[in-house]
């Protein structure tokens, strides 16, 4: 039995809150276990600069720690001057796996900003940022179709993500910080609701890993992704 | 009647929710109306540089403001590569506060971080992160006295902090966000729970204000500060 | 008696020099004791980015110290990269303080510049910075006129600035360098020629301070003002 | 057929220069294609600063493009001020991956530090950088051990990594850079010269894919990986 | 005899490959004894912001070492996150010394932006990198007479650059990194094809020198130019 | 005729004020007609980090112009966040040339830190910025005597620094900014006051000079140095 008493297949306890800012287009807080993040979505007037004049809109995201979201303080990223490697590699995947599912011409010359933000960190934070993420853009589109600025909500399906990792020889479902931490393999799967790849990003860095690992990694990351896009869907509603 | 149907002398809506986040030594969510802060103290084996050796401790206060906390998006100051200005002097200001009443001798040669992040801004932001900083702050030195680092909680009094302002000629207490944009004159009092002053910044830049405004706004101060140490000792009790 | 012989009440030796540079539309030399401030102003042709298209005008401020303008050499900000937390404040007080009286739509699209650059410090350099700014900021506004850019000098008052403190359970006014790094309360009042208040910035950090304590800290800077709103007129004439 | 002739599991032409520069302990030219990237392995006696004192050495990689590698200029990172996104994900997986076959414990408290500079970039530079960095690391331990420092090349396995991809809906081996900027689905892979993987980092950002895709795509890395550990040991020897 | 058996009026073998990268509208690798430098040039479609509207074009260039082309790892500018003094002194001497022989009117509102990168240092980096750079530009020149851009090539003259310097009270040209870093006095000169001085720098950092000093290094210098110049217009071709 | 009515051989009103500022161990503020820049020279009780243990002293210098010290105001190098290229070669040269003549064994493990400050710029500023600061660290050695640091002035010489160029096809000496801004040639020379060179930068960036304009403008600066060499005499009396 896992750490917090789960079996080896099951995600941690799952809560979306859904308008969890006043003036935010879209915003959600998004809670996987102890781990939780504010997702927000923003919609600005113009689009990304290599865009203009195309017709096409983007999405943009960028994701921060507070400096006490971890078990130790965390060097404020504006006090250092820049953001860190891995935040800036996680924010990259936010906008790269959101865009993979909207269709940029319907959107219009528009950004929508997405705001990840870990108030409390137990692990899967990029994965849980995703997911709460693509509720947050849809709640902006949502509202965007309300303002006239878009007939329809242009993606072509639900996004969601999650962590899978093999500790002590295991292959677990959804890890928290302390199997994260000792992980052999760690791997994040970012999937559509038709079970397709948006991206799989596995790592072995305290050892390589097999076909077959890779496999059995996939089915559970699978299960968990069919999960919370069900619990999208009972936000959102049909889109 | 103010746009809230609030009086004059009276404050927001306050709630102050102690052990906010997991890791933190200290960590509090205060709410005032709709301004939402995130204050958490950290405790750090090190004092600051130009106190190493003199065997006191420090006590520095780092303050920011999510992006989506205001109502069209605030660029993230980790993007920008440095702390605006806005946001250094109020944490220049929070550690200033909260210095006042600590006996640095007691504290041995440690720092207590203080981060103050704004979840959601409607006015009177720094001075919502004095009030709930000095509760985390002292929850964090429970646990330093739990720990035996310290023998008492070495605080001369309690700190809280309000705004006051005149807006279309009338003075009033603790303004949200419409309130202290149109504001003529604004003006934060951070204060002891004896009725003392700790800081009174007080600005006209609309237009200049006379001894008798000073005067009338300073004592809607007290009575806003009076409340605020009351929820204050609600949550930490005797100390 | 004080260190340097003064009286209580009594403000240091003040000279203004005007048109300390040969390029600037404003400048000043100004020394109160062995402060030592150049104050410039200079008129750029276009306003700040938020007033574009709005008719109005802008004054915005930089102060900085030479690096040996202090007892021990301060690291030059351009060498650390960034403008450091105190200069910040005070560029933002300056700023503030000049704009307080200025008729921004008088002024047309424009911006002027202030720029305050401590030579040598001994206490008192931001309130310093801000008496002869004003003086070199009303020299540029008569050059303006003069070039037929403004029709009237569009300010509603003058502006000066002065120190007070309780050093030694004594109220001071004009506090040095060594009875500032002393003091318990130390405040900076902004003024105008009509006695009436644009900034009030009292900090007890060393120990709070009372109402009393304030009402007189208050009465002293009063008289401090009203001797360099005299210095200053005698060097602008009537405007 | 595909742009340069190529069938879809082909490689392109491989080419490691050893020794390209005189001072490095380890330094290679690697050229697939018309990628051509300059590999160091520079060996500095101190290990990373989460390391001292642990006895553990330490590999890490910087990666920079030169200005004009690229079919347009591209802004050098250095006058920018910051290492873009790309650059910092792609360093983070060069150094990880080096690290996951490395013993760190017989390294000593050393740090091998990798560079690896793009003179020339015609898609496939991050796993070009892999391929010709883990020769570089070879090359400089083989120094290491000469001096004595080490007794035996502290390495379990060969790492290599190659790009696969599906371009117009064929899944294709080593994509040159108008393929990848063309690919529907991009792919990375690093593996053993045991057939194990370190990273699978797949991307469907212009569409999602199927695990029939990603099965299919890893074969061909597989296939891709083996002729380069195979060139990687014409150059090594056994180590 | 020096270190490399060379003469003291001798330069080192002299190497220049044309045409080293593909995209680069001229690009060569300059080879002087150990040193090797990449110097491209990229044509750009605006001229500098000083110079808009003025029909005039600009020439600009930068300067980089790669970490490991020295004996020991430089740390790299973009990781220190700027340009250090020395690069930033001798990208503003190579972009000074290509202007000077430039008709900036008959370039268009057009930038040659040329990019130095050093890739094996030892000696004589910054004049080696003119003297190639000088060749890249005007193939770049060549390629944008092709285009049409321009109806000649319009510079009035070649350019290359020498150092000479004294070591052990012996004057010397082309000095090679030891030689250099043993120099009483340093020197870089860099002339027109006709032996005129468009640059001289000396420097008695170790010990001042004499008038009968200055001249002889010139001497050194001048015969060194005129090789260079021989090289260069064997690959230019008359122009 | 000059402009101000000079003729070729003459340089301008020279006048230095030793004793400039109250707190640096050496300070002078020097006037070559407009042209005023204070110079401090500080002493701090460690030596650069490259010389720890060595025995031996280093001389520093920092450059910096305030923002009106121009025509047209220049954005302050702090606000930019890093100093500009030409700051950076100009306080490299002031360093390189005062350390050219110290014996920095006989300093001991010290550094002085030159700060050279432009208050007025109207052409020489870096000329003026070594004369007057060879007399403000002359001024810090005779301090470091007074204190038992050193037992003698560990110089070798007197350092002055002039300009001299060519303006429409005239040999000039210290040209004042109108004439170098249209000079054909410009150079700087730095020499001991027994006249040998410490530095000789020339640039010939509007058109490439002969060996004979060299010679004559060599013999201008010399004519101009020696009188430079007299008036810093003057003040530090013999050393």
């Amino acid at each position: 039995m896992r750490i917090d008493s789960r079996k080896n297949n099951e995600i941690r306890e799952l809560k979306i809150t859904n308008n969890y800012l006043m003036s935010a287009e879209g915003s959600v807080l998004i809670e996987m276990g102890n781990t939780k993040v504010i997702c927000t979505a923003s919609v600005e007037e113009s689009t990304a600069k290599h865009l203009k004049g195309t017709g096409q809109g983007w999405i943009t995201a960028e994701y921060g720690m507070l400096p006490r979201s971890t078990a130790t303080r965390k060097t404020r990223d504006a006090s250092r001057g820049k953001i860190d490697g891995r935040s800036m590699e996680i924010q990259r995947l936010i906008g790269r796996s959101l865009r993979s599912v909207v269709d940029m011409k319907k959107l219009g010359e528009r950004t929508i900003w997405i705001d990840c933000d870990v108030i409390q960190a137990d692990g899967g934070t990029r994965t849980a940022s995703i997911t709460g993420a693509f509720v947050a853009m849809i709640e902006a589109m949502k509202w965007m179709k309300e303002q006239g600025m878009i007939n329809e909500i242009p993606v072509t399906g639900f996004v969601s993500a999650i962590s899978v990792g093999i500790v002590e020889e295991e292959s677990m479902l959804d890890l928290c910080y302390q199997e994260d931490s000792r992980a052999q393999v760690d791997m994040n799967v970012v999937m559509t609701d038709k079970g397709e790849y948006i991206e799989v990003q596995g790592t072995g860095e305290e050892s390589p890993f097999t076909a077959a690992d890779l496999t059995e990694l996939l089915a559970l990351a699978a299960e968990g992704c069919r999960q919370l896009n069900q619990a999208q869907k009972a936000i959102t509603g049909d889109i």
